[in-house]
């Protein structure tokens, strides 16, 4: 439909959003699942990890940083890549579509005005015990939706949340789904062992039957506080949502449907990067066909034309998607914006 | 224009809003100057008077309260008045309007998601010390406004803040308007002179020169945390703003007008209620005429003809006005519906 985008299943919802006006969330949370050494890449170093939410949030409203003085990026050997804020940031300024930040529960709070749907960052899911009250955060996410959704014409959803794919291992786990060694990450070398021991301790704590487990004691268990937040956007929204990320997304979808075995997947989009869905260390799609009929959307902003070295990282398999990054970029290819136009605006970003 | 509603100053902006798309927030806050004894009427005990706003938006949102046991009320020799939430979640949901609410600076936290814009509740005036960053308040909210503008094709912004009137007072004040004795107050029988006497004392202790002062070191002196936040939305919004209230948003007018001269109140309506306008012991249109010409729409939902005695009081001069009471009912004027099928639902909300 769009150069620089590849859609996997249906295209019928994406025709239909086509110049509609969208309106864009990112919610930030933080686990402490992410203190785990080696399982994140967020962060220029690992004491910054957890500024990475509110860090890009800042970034993304206020082209400055109040929490902290090193800009969230992925450091490995030296080579560091920006964080995915500055794609989205780059998509909400070329197209001035409205937002929105939420927190669902982040323990570093962002300097900027934002909704407070939860204040309880997550625990580590080892633990078993991760996030408090996943039902209160899913209503009151709710109803929110209900009332952002009144005045445009689709939801655009975004996440930051360091160590984020290995919360969503553990709720697709929970929940019945194989998703060993398929789940995404910010670095090169995906440490699937370890999110996989992580998540398996976790399980075993909270004594989770696996695939047999109410959604939210799942998500209690071995989840986040991001995940009942995104969920209840979607139920709350009495309009089309584009869900903007990769293999976490997957996770949200996997929750939704354990909620609603019949929910109807067709007002639902997935919007991520091709940096998400060519690595070969991760399987979106494999995940998405385990739960059922969901398209996937995939952009590619080209950045082999790039001139910036950390955007060329991203090729590498830095850092991939984050903050809504790959959704929003595909919310401005849907409002007429080329994907020439849209990665000039990333490159004028990050200088 | 509508049966109801009487307007003083030009019309040309009321009816160029008829039919028009709106989104309500209502801004709230706290401030210590209500723990003096007898200067408001919020609350139905002196403990519960600051549970006020946050019951207010609980009430609004979930219909039903979370912080507290006894709903917001004005009770005076046994008789009580209903909150005046009730009247603005009458209006909603009856024009299934979208809103948000927004604590600006809150001591009690109400259990709703809400977009948070300022954390510190406001200080006794007394000490000439209220409102720790008034400018910050006033930046973050412009940064919501610019949003929440792009979507829509008015905002509609109420508050509810016990002892408003006496920061309005306050402002008024500083900025060298003549407003004792004009301000409005939630009791009958309006405590004037005590209003006035926590001002001077304010305005002494911060060593203010009366009518020669910076707008924001006069908020910051004897005003609240409300004020700068609905002055940020105005000089953030890209489209036409609908105050919801009475002598506290001529307070903001004031405000507005003294950060620029040359402020443009063609796109600003006032929007309250007859209580205000008719009361006898504070006069809004004398303040407004001080300012400039800046339109007051003021509805009057006829509540003799109504069953509830709580609605009845309002009659008498109990509450008044608030969270946005007055405006909500423009709003729903506005978008159509008769101030009957108002009053009705008004009743059909406080039973």
């Amino acid at each position: 439909m769009f150069n620089g985008l590849k859609t996997y299943g249906s295209t019928d919802l994406l025709s239909k959003l086509k110049g509609k006006k969208p309106f864009f969330v990112c919610i930030i949370a933080t686990t402490a699942t992410a203190n785990i050494p080696g399982i994140t890449g967020a962060g220029a170093t690992p004491e910054l990890m957890e500024y990475t939410p509110a860090g890009d949030v800042e970034l993304i409203i206020r082209g400055e940083l109040r929490c902290c003085n090193i800009p969230p990026q992925t450091i490995i050997d030296g080579a560091s890549a920006p964080t995915p804020a500055m794609l989205t940031k780059a998509a909400l300024e070329l197209t001035n579509v409205p937002y929105l930040i939420a927190d669902a529960g982040s323990r570093i709070k962002p300097d900027v005005p934002y909704l407070l749907i939860n204040n309880d960052h997550g625990e580590d899911i080892r633990t078993g015990t991760a996030v408090k009250d996943p039902k209160k955060i899913f209503e009151d996410s709710k109803l929110i939706a209900k009332e952002l959704s009144k005045s445009v014409e689709y939801l655009v959803i975004g996440e930051s949340i360091p160590a984020g794919t290995t919360t969503a291992l553990g709720v697709l786990t929970a929940l019945g789904y194989d998703a060993n060694f398929k789940v995404s990450g910010s670095t090169p070398i995906n440490p699937h062992e370890l999110k996989k021991d992580v998540v398996m301790e976790g399980i075993a704590n909270a004594k989770i039957d696996i695939g047999n487990v109410n959604p939210f004691d799942a998500v209690k268990a071995v989840g986040d506080p991001m995940i009942p937040a995104v969920a209840g956007m979607v139920f709350g929204s009495d309009i089309p949502v584009l869900l903007a990320g990769g293999t976490q997304m997957a996770a949200i979808c996997s929750f939704i449907k354990a909620i609603d075995p019949e929910f109807d997947f067709s007002n639902i989009l997935i919007g991520t990067t091709s940096f998400v869905a060519k690595d070969e260390n991760s399987d979106l799609l494999n995940i998405i066909s385990q739960i059922g009929d969901i398209s996937v959307n995939v952009v590619d902003p080209y950045f082999e034309k790039s001139d910036n070295d950390g955007l060329k990282n991203y090729l590498k398999g830095f850092v991939k998607e984050g903050a809504g990054a790959g959704g929003s970029i595909l919310m401005a290819l849907l409002l007429g914006y080329s994907i020439e136009d849209i990665r000039k605006k990333i490159e004028e970003v990050c200088k």
